[in-house]
């Protein structure tokens, strides 16, 4: 039995998670729910822009844990596959500006690109802006995405491709998002996280839960305890591979947006104690 | 590049691909349609019963390809289990009834019972059925279903896990069935389906495809050639791995379903031909 977290000193959340809110809104309630840490999705950034924002974020308490997302590499055209390389630096520089440590990568896929072509598209832009990562001192996580998002959301879709893929690369700067929505179904997964852990790689760790049935792909995603994840094993495995770091709760459900942020917010922190 | 299908003498349809039409309406349909083959589910059998369905296929110059579906091993008490005994039983007599030299199973999972332990009541559940099989000299096709499906249809997910299986089960009575809407995304597909082949285990081929987006979890699969699954490349894999048998059409649509069955038919069939 992994031991029970007993208070919510490494508590993070998406502001994704809480989408109806702007930033700042985002950083009044998760302050006064005295919630450490915050993960910040890019277009919470776009409406006052990126210097005020970053002004925000460093005027407030709270530990900026990543930002989502980069990635989204393989495009049909070199145009294409370039303006993704450009998206990215932007995304390297936004992360810097607001003190992000750490850059979470959807990596992408397009209709009509074989898997096996998007995943060398992916393996050549995460190495195109490497450099710029380095410099900003900025890591890259690969989010393995669940395999019902291969088409048109990520050709990385276990654990043990991105480890590969982590290896392949072999930067320290490079590593591996776990999230247990896109990985709880695989028997293989505590011993790579074992193996990720072993590589230094393990950089991110994502909760939320997985709902029966779903009742669409994107946006049903459940509060901890509410699905069928044993979220409090993975996090097990996740500690004993050396990960000490922040849990993020990244949630994305219309449902739970149309109810009150603030209750909202309230609720994960008691789901954080009991079922992460 | 796979060699292209010139003609209908392998093409199978599944009854639920033509879910609106009763069991005598699918084989006189696939009779006019000069299709050699069929899938019966049992829900098909159930109108007119056992010895009637068994009737008319005999009557038929259809071949019996499968039975689907047996499996559903998994639940939570010893009185659910033993149930879920007796109903594979019941279809392995099924099977034998209408000449069908297989059956198809969707292993099962239910919410609460953990993954590992829900593959522990598979594979016993197959041992416990296993002598009645092989009396009625019906095989056994494990087919391993999509990650999405992993909380409340089978426990066994990939088709790694179903070779282990299979090689755990030590029988030539028990093999594999490919659906390539389950497995395309799999970057281990080519060597697992390798592996089963040499094992002697690769009992059949289904074929559909991936919609995207896919509107809900069950019944929008899509028509060979509307998605993004390389029907013909798999179908290439399995054939270098010695499997000759029928393939298998295999459609849950609800869109699909609401269109006139006839011509629904004679699309699969060019489909067939185009994309497979």
């Amino acid at each position: 039995m992994t031991q029970k977290l007993t208070d919510h000193s490494r508590l993070c959340l998406h502001t994704i998670t809480t989408k109806p809110w702007s930033l700042q809104q985002c950083i009044d309630g998760y302050n006064r729910a005295g919630i450490p840490a915050i993960t910040v999705w890019r277009q919470a950034l776009e409406p006052q822009g990126l210097a005020a924002s970053a002004k925000m974020l460093k005027g407030s308490s709270l530990r900026v844990t990543s930002l989502c997302r980069g990635g989204f590499f393989p495009a049909a055209t070199a145009d294409g596959r370039a303006k993704a390389l450009d998206d990215n630096r932007k995304a390297i520089e936004e992360a810097h500006a607001i003190g992000a440590p750490l850059i979470v990568l959807v990596c992408g896929a397009v209709p009509g690109i074989a898997l096996p072509e998007a995943r060398k598209m992916i393996a050549d832009g995460i190495a195109a802006v490497l450099p710029e990562a380095q410099a900003a001192g900025v890591k890259l996580a690969i989010e393995p995405l669940h395999p019902m998002y291969a088409n048109d959301r990520s050709a990385v879709n276990t654990i043990r491709q991105a480890n590969d893929l982590v290896q392949e690369i072999g930067s320290r700067q490079v590593g591996v998002a776990v999230d247990v929505y896109h990985l709880w179904w695989d028997d293989t997964l505590e011993q790579e996280i074992r193996r990720c852990g072993k590589a230094g790689s393990l950089m991110a760790f994502h909760v939320c839960d997985w709902l029966t049935p779903t009742r669409e792909f994107l946006n049903d995603r459940g509060l901890m305890g509410e699905g069928c994840i044993n979220i409090s094993q993975i996090r097990g495995w996740v500690e004993a591979a050396g990960f000490a770091g922040d849990v993020e709760v990244e949630i994305f459900s219309t449902e739970l947006w149309q109810t009150d942020q603030t209750q909202f917010v309230e609720r994960i922190k008691q789901a954080y104690l009991n079922h992460v």
